[in-house]
């Protein structure tokens, strides 16, 4: 797999970016998706920078923490795109427990940067 | 979102069909790929038909069912693909408790047919 330090190196600095804005100053995190991109948060789904925002802010956790366990890239298009998949835990504000969750994303090149086009949010509950 | 239960009802009988193969047939599972496409099983990448099908057929366990308990679809192109998020558990033959799970694929239209480009893995464990 050709290029596999770039696209895992933006992989990784996308990650760290998208959460660190998401645990501190979540409303940044719209110049981040374009106006086709998608999001489906615990099978609630959006489409645009202002509807996605309005779900990422209206969710009931004002202070969060995310801790990322793994973070796996795949190029996913011929023109640059790269799949993410994330697996980590969630710090909730008052909560006793973190609870795990993965979330996927598809970053799309633009204009020498990368936006979300994608973007899937599930927490994992333990199997048993 | 245009044409959410095509590609959602897509998703689903490919994950249908996708452990049923696993978990009775797995030698089946390499008419889902195609030379580009790829695979990150638990951080191990492969590419290529016959790299991705000895890899699913030198796991460790003989006997494994998979239970999916969330599927979330998006369109992932232009040109049809599709990004699927699954979340589940593995129970292996002889080990006491399931595993949580989560696989990320892109489908990509292909003859009529779809093919998995895109094939993340990884195991679940609990956060706290």
């Amino acid at each position: 797999m050709a290029g596999a330090v770039d696209f895992t190196s933006i992989a990784q600095q996308f990650v760290k970016f998208y959460y660190e804005q998401f645990d501190t100053n979540r409303g940044n995190l719209g110049a981040l998706y374009r106006p086709h991109s998608m999001l489906t948060f615990e099978a609630n789904p959006s489409q645009g920078v202002d509807a996605i925002l309005e779900k990422l802010q209206s969710l009931p956790f004002t202070s969060v923490q995310h801790r990322t366990d793994t973070l796996d890239a795949q190029p996913s298009s011929e023109d640059g795109g790269i799949l993410v998949l994330v697996t980590g835990a969630l710090l909730v504000e008052g909560s006793e427990r973190p609870m795990s969750f993965t979330q996927t994303f598809q970053l799309r090149p633009d204009a020498g940067t990368f936006y979300v086009f994608n973007d899937v949010f599930r927490l994992v509950y333990p199997a048993a």
